[in-house]
């Protein structure tokens, strides 16, 4: 039996066929055209899915089920998708449409949800009952795993661990909340961090990767002047993971996950972040002598958000 | 068939007969007596059981399990207490001591998780399947019950909600960190927040109340004088609903429960309370236009702790 999963994001459609073991088997890919409207957006999904089948080898009645994630949540009483960020999508019925094309049970989640599912089929948290996956990249996602399985709350809404408030009061999100967790442990914020502290000291060493030009300075900036002991990025460095830990405080102090797993572009720096967070996180936990959750990184990259949505079907 | 429930608290050991359904047939209370040891605090436990039962008029060969609800948690690997607030346990072998006096299965959880399965096995949340219970008292302690069932997490650490940080680098907690929820949402923070306005305003009804004494400002003092209309009072009382909200939407953007259950002694503020955060949320909350988790009262008052107990073994 086969799958096919749909990796849906601003820039691109990402379909894949997939094994039951969350293996890709065929991969295809085509620009998202946002502007062209939900409708060919959708279309497009729907012929990709065909594409894939017969490119890979497969016959459409050997795939079991498609299964799409996407930057937004499926309205569980409706079945339609109601948001999506940066699509600009409202009230989509996104099934309806893939089924004028294509006739298979179709299941959608949130992106981050889906990629954190890949990552416990084929990935690190892979036969980890309880885990929680984090993208820590423009915002912060959250996709949670109870018992195996995909758990996105009674309404549908759960799982936007960004969206914690960790600074009450704090800076304006796009939520319309002050402080929630994303404004100040995701790469946006470690990137505003790094260019109000270079700002502050023209000379640092995060000044001179990006050329003088305080525009140019990266979270990959901030991240290698820090890991080459520049003083002024890992000041930076060391409060922005506390601001981490403190949004990790709080998941394991709420549902005490057996794995926490960081994706998403900062999770890029590899071990230097990991080990900091493993530094701080047992100075901050509740029950201090008790196991609690392991925090890894993600291992499936690009690959999470096709193999999770295609085992949404499983 | 019925169950025991013992409720284990600073002051007392109230014990109960309870049947199937949560309701409580016999009800036997003896002091704690802390200062006399673990062992002795047991062993009451234990003879506690006994007497409830025989007055109850049943037979031990009917009663299923013994649950103990307690200020504390259970170590899922040794079986044992690790700690317990306010008793200053340390690693106590409670299933092995009671075993000496009553040889029936025993449950343990902490008092939090133990009212809210009450909730929701006799209470307001009855047949609400993902709940999560609030205690607003001294501090802030949390149940969830997911899928009808109590859960604790991987290493029985979770549901410490009044531990998430809401405040980064705020006032510092007994747990270590700086800015914990409870230190902004517990009966203590609202008690603080009201001596602390009234002190800078001593004609305000919140002193007046209190016989011009700042050290006699209770919660109670300050929500009556909200409810009254005084200007100061009510401006503590509009900081200390939001201050409740921004865990309330952490929870929310979290794991989405169908309903959250308030309870501890600032929810005796009622319909005053409840009407204040429900008018709250809605502007806090990630997505405006999806319903979201119901916000409640607990019905269950002082029997929860028994109640809950008891259901543990069911």
């Amino acid at each position: 039996m086969f799958y096919v999963g749909i990796d849906l994001g601003g820039m691109s459609i990402k379909a894949g066929l997939v094994d039951e073991n969350g293996r890709i088997l065929k991969k295809l890919t085509c620009p998202t055209g946002v502007e062209r409207g939900a409708k060919a957006v959708v279309e497009d999904m729907a012929r990709l899915t065909l594409d894939v089948v017969e490119q890979g080898g497969a016959k459409l009645e050997d795939v079991k089920a498609i299964g799409i994630g996407l930057p937004g949540i499926q309205d569980p009483e409706t079945g339609r998708v109601p948001f999506c960020t940066n699509l600009g999508w409202h009230d989509v019925p996104v099934i309806e449409w893939m089924h004028e094309i294509v006739d298979k049970p179709i299941y959608i989640q949130n992106d981050a949800t889906v990629a954190g599912l890949a990552e416990s089929v084929a990935g690190v948290s892979a036969n980890v009952k309880n885990s929680v996956f984090l993208t820590l990249g423009t915002g912060v996602g959250g996709g949670i795993v109870l018992d195996g399985k995909v758990y996105s709350g009674s309404h549908g809404v759960g799982s936007e661990l960004g969206h914690m408030i960790t600074v009450a009061g704090g800076d304006l999100c796009t939520c319309g909340n002050r402080g929630c967790w994303e404004r100040y442990s995701s790469a946006s914020a470690l990137i505003r961090m790094g260019r109000e502290a270079a700002a502050q000291a023209p000379d640092c060493l995060i000044m001179q990767k990006a050329g003088g030009c305080v525009e140019k300075i990266s979270a990959k900036t901030v991240m290698d002047s820090a890991k080459e002991g520049d003083p002024v990025a890992l000041k930076v460095f060391d409060q922005y993971i506390y601001n981490i830990c403190t949004g990790l405080v709080g998941i394991i102090n709420f549902i005490d996950p057996e794995m926490i797993v960081l994706g998403g572009g900062v999770s890029l720096a590899g071990e230097f972040l990991l080990n900091a967070i493993r530094e701080k996180l047992p100075t901050m936990v509740f029950y201090k002598t008790m196991p609690y959750a392991r925090i890894e990184l993600a291992t499936l990259g690009n690959d999470a958000g096709i193999i999770g949505a295609a085992m949404l079907g499983r």
